[in-house]
């Protein structure tokens, strides 16, 4: 992650939560108190977050001290210790929850893509994502997923070509499409298309983009499909698949499996935090 | 919500997914096509979203309209058109998503709020949220909360006052941070105090303070401790309660219930786009 | 005051005042030059502004180093060292004058709250700000208000309810707009009315609302009103009260007493700075 | 002024004010509801401030329409009706008290000045302002200071040079910092010394510079000093005058006075709204 | 391009340019003149801007008319007319520097990468920029290659993978370095490798990246190291190529050649403008 | 230079390029290997960005280690070392573009206004900037003037007035004009008059403006036309001056210079870096 935009995203995000000021602690805390902080696991997950826990104090107030006993991507166990922060105590209150905020959403999404890897336990096929993220954090998530096993679709509209079919309606087929893209597209750039029949799949290969989406179709679609697909042509399976059909994909040969639900239907993984002053 | 704030957000989360431009539409598209976006709800639910559809793609073209099949809190089902915005239909294309990202998500704590309301079924005690909420999001995901019939906890550090057991053990018992913060505190704002012990209850309810949560006890332990409490202190239950253990929470007289998880572990309603060209 | 919020107003007011550069020191001092400024109370009143300085200089350089000899809130004598800064001369000409243009109104705001809370003499009404603030300093001189030991009335239209005239009128009563607000509100907003009559304050009363304003009363006027309110409720005077009458208000039973000019018609205190360069 | 920058300015202000939402107001107000806010006079001075009503409620709701009845710099009277802004009353409601804050702030900044140039009621010297002014508003305020008849000294370090005690001791005389200065300064940039003594402003009128300042000079004291000023060079007078002994320095033929007083301690002008719902 | 990014950049410049104000022209002018000012090409070149010319204007004053009479790639003569706005004189007068200084560096970028096609004169090789763009214009610089005929390298580094002479050695090899790429790079993601040596390419055709780069090659060198390369593997030329050599890359067979100089050494496009008052 | 500003445009300047993040060296390099880059002179010229370098790598991460081997506007050989920077390999490659984008377009600016100065080679005209800057990059450019012996016309529109064609066909003469800007301006900012006529010369003098400028002036018009303006005038030439006529103005006695070309047609000085990975 681009630690400047993470820096100035943590920075907003505090200011959302703290306002003009943390009106409890500074009330009852005098300032040279000082404590830690315990990160506990309350559930069996993929941690991620180290660099929103020592970015996140540190901003906040650079004496805060940072141990982190587990790494991005690392399982971790119900009740273990994952940090420590120690230093003045009321900027260990007036960060937690944010900090919270953000890893257990992390967690969630790193636990939920290595529950999707683990659930089509392939050693071919790959589980990525897509641009259903939360408005704001898509750096975050799209982090979090490659934590937990999964890959990256394009970033955003501006990294990758995408023909769907109102693109392919507008230019009236899949090769008018592709050849309006590549009169001036760059060189650095995929062309991916969704395909939702035969045709535009035998179309989409002739045309000779970079990746075919087979758009809600079932593993035996695919298979068939697939056989149209030479192989340096990447392929990939979207839409309408979950949790429970996933490992029906698992043989149909395809290279990518996107899930939406990755980023948009996660759960934040159960981690609490455990403050205490020194003696 | 402050629409200045809103528009504000939504120009920034537009900024994240198109970047420098929407490579494929701007590659395919002339500038002149119209075309028409329908929403449609894949699933029952509360819709969430008036002002995201409208600010959304207004911000991106003025010239777009945009009309409004329901309202915020309103009952939605399977298969319902929720709007239509037409106009440019590469402002269209490149807006849908953010927009659908959005919506989905507060549409998805609207109806999760709303399917706590139903398990509680009680006419007394409400439901409430929590800070646990998305980082960025807290405006938007405090307005879903009510739309689907719940009601806000503080928004955030600086608009209540929460002394907890931090802040407790700092100054020695709950009388003398009561103290602490009443000698500084202006008088627009509530105080409230987590109590884990009948003691603590007791020793709240004669600091006077406005608000008693009741730190993860059972409905019984509620029953009882809620007798010590005089009728003008506002009751709040939280900690360790979800939808399954929710309706047992019903009366045991609580005045509030806060749900973390409805902010943090809600899943997006399944909300669709259909784009079309005008003929 | 939330020290992020806090450094970049200070960021910003750097930037309004030094532009491109200073031109004058850039031309004539060579960078390693070592100096120190000292900040002289030129009148006697209420110091405020720790932060402000701290903060200010380390923030054009972290080498500055600070020394303060008063805390806010601390009364200060004509001729009273108060602070010295010392370190790289330019550095210290480029902020001296935004530091003082902070800490002078601060200053003056916390002077002039102590006035008023020795002018009223009381030690039960309590004086307190309104949101008649300098529009970009509400923290800044809501904290100066506290300095002085005045209290903070609502930060924002966000954080408080404050039923006005406008409000009643629409609703069509006091009581049906306390009902339209509390069948929405959060339990940890508190609820305030502003009354221009003996039945408004009656009607109030009947409503429950937390907090009872008197609108433009004379303290024979509010004497008698305030035998209609129960003790639970908190009242406050406000309007047309200075400091030529304000002491004619210490017997009449409000528990606060709002003043606009605490904020909107301060004069700065005169704070000098004398800079000198090390031998 | 830019009015890029003041749209921003008062974007950021009214975000200030209203935070997430205006709660009394949404609560109990139907969108639909029209009305309008009449500005008033409650004393007699200058205005300042059509800008900002015009920006500020536009900026809230494009749909406000505005009638202004004065113009920035005239005189007005108490009771005098100044503008009416008409439309959705929930927008006026949310708009008056940041619009208020400012035109008040700035009339008063007008009607000081305007008295101080009575005051002083002369043909031939000119009033102008500082620094000294309230950190972010800078713009606002210098714009009130023409207004009221005054004239604006440098906005900043960046577009002025000012040679002050430090930078000649720095330097080792008046005409080696002139010199430093000189070697490397465009065309554009006038060249101010702040004198205290004869030999300085002797010195200084042989190196050329543009303005010569006395600091803290009595009216008989310039009268001797600035016959040695020939009549192209600008003199200025600064540095312990006040409305009490301004007019001492009506015939010491000074171009120009600068006070410090005219930003740092005015009060703001009393103009109140009243609100009202069309029928 | 990003219609929401260009408005804020605009705005952002507008601000660098005016700063408080726009003296002279706000002292000379009163507000309700008319007029327009003439775009005029004072050389031969491309013309690129239609965007800046419209979205400036108007951000300054939405009442501007804007009429273009050529379109962004567009070839155009000296003296031809370019684009006309009309509207208030005061707001032209300010904001046409600011748009010139925009529209002639663009022009200036399209013309010069026109030259360089016209140089090259090939029907397969393209030319393309890198990322040696102006920092803070990248997305207008980019743009304007696109609009002399050029295409665009990689926006940034997160949207391409480029393998250099470092991450080679640090990797140990091309071969571990694209292994250790492609473990966890998404599919919408490109891989090109720096080339030094006949070796390197074999290494690289081997690891099957999507491009190969030949470093400081000569046409003769590509000619030979281009046979080693299957034709599905995108190449391309890059250093040490100018004006005067370029032709002579004419039939080496590469499919690109980048160019740094596009945008780090054009000259800015005579473009002028002439302001008149309306009769 | 303000080191404020300069710190948040490199800031948003390497967000620009770097994203979400530097997707190669990610991927490739584990984050404690140490190395070094090493700044080289490709071409002979004047350096600028010494705080570019160092603010830069600092704000990425102030473990990085800086050494200058020049300073601004000192001459540079071919071949030279310019600076190194040592630390964590993957900061240093990820910040070395954006920092050699700015150093080289500084230092061609430096370059190119060295030239000038030199082609001039006059000890009593001097070279100066215009308005004609790369949006976003003004502070930067003019400081790049300087360092090459150039001198800085007025910022932007706010710290000079400059009365054009224009405001003098509307105010109806030079004499009008400047009596409509003195009635209301300040005693800090100098006027400048564009004279196209020997008339207008003589009415600027007549006027006593600060600065008269020759408008696309041959050497000889200019020559005549100086004996009409008296010594303490400032005299500017503009318009149609290029390196090729330059040394014609050496004795036509005219103060200034101004050159559009300056920061509009520079060509960035070649720079390179060796990046290398410590053993």
């Amino acid at each position: 992650m681009n630690k400047l935009k993470l820096r100035s995203l943590i920075e907003q995000f505090f200011i959302e939560d703290i306002g003009e000021q943390d009106i409890t602690t500074d009330l009852i805390f005098s300032d040279n108190t000082k404590g830690e902080v315990v990160f506990l696991a309350k559930e069996t997950g993929i941690f991620c977050g180290e660099d929103i826990i020592k970015t996140g104090f540190q901003l906040l107030n650079p004496q805060i001290n940072i141990q982190l006993f587990v790494k991005d991507g690392d399982p971790i166990e119900r009740g273990q210790r994952l940090a420590v922060a120690s230093g003045e105590i009321s900027t260990l209150l007036k960060g937690e929850r944010v900090i919270l905020n953000l890893i257990q959403r992390m967690s969630g999404i790193a636990t939920l893509t290595r529950k999707a890897v683990e659930t089509l336990d392939s050693s071919f096929t790959r589980i990525c994502d897509t641009r259903k993220t939360t408005p704001g954090l898509r750096m975050l998530e799209k982090y979090a997923v490659r934590c937990g096993g999964g890959y990256n679709h394009r970033y955003g509209l501006y990294d990758g070509v995408m023909i769907k079919d109102n693109h392919i309606s507008f230019a009236g087929s899949i090769t008018r499409a592709v050849d309006l893209v590549r009169e001036k597209l760059g060189h650095m750039v995929k062309i991916e298309v969704e395909t939702e029949t035969k045709d535009q799949v035998i179309e989409a290969v002739e045309a000779g983009v970079d990746v075919i989406m087979f758009d809600n179709r079932t593993p035996d679609e695919i298979k068939a499909l697939i056989k149209l697909v030479p192989d340096h042509i990447i392929t990939e399976a979207s839409g309408g698949i979950d949790l429970n059909n996933l490992g029906s994909y698992r043989d149909c040969g395809v290279h990518y499996i996107s899930l939406g639900f990755l980023t948009h239907s996660y759960k934040a993984l159960d981690i609490s935090v455990k403050v205490s002053m020194s003696e």
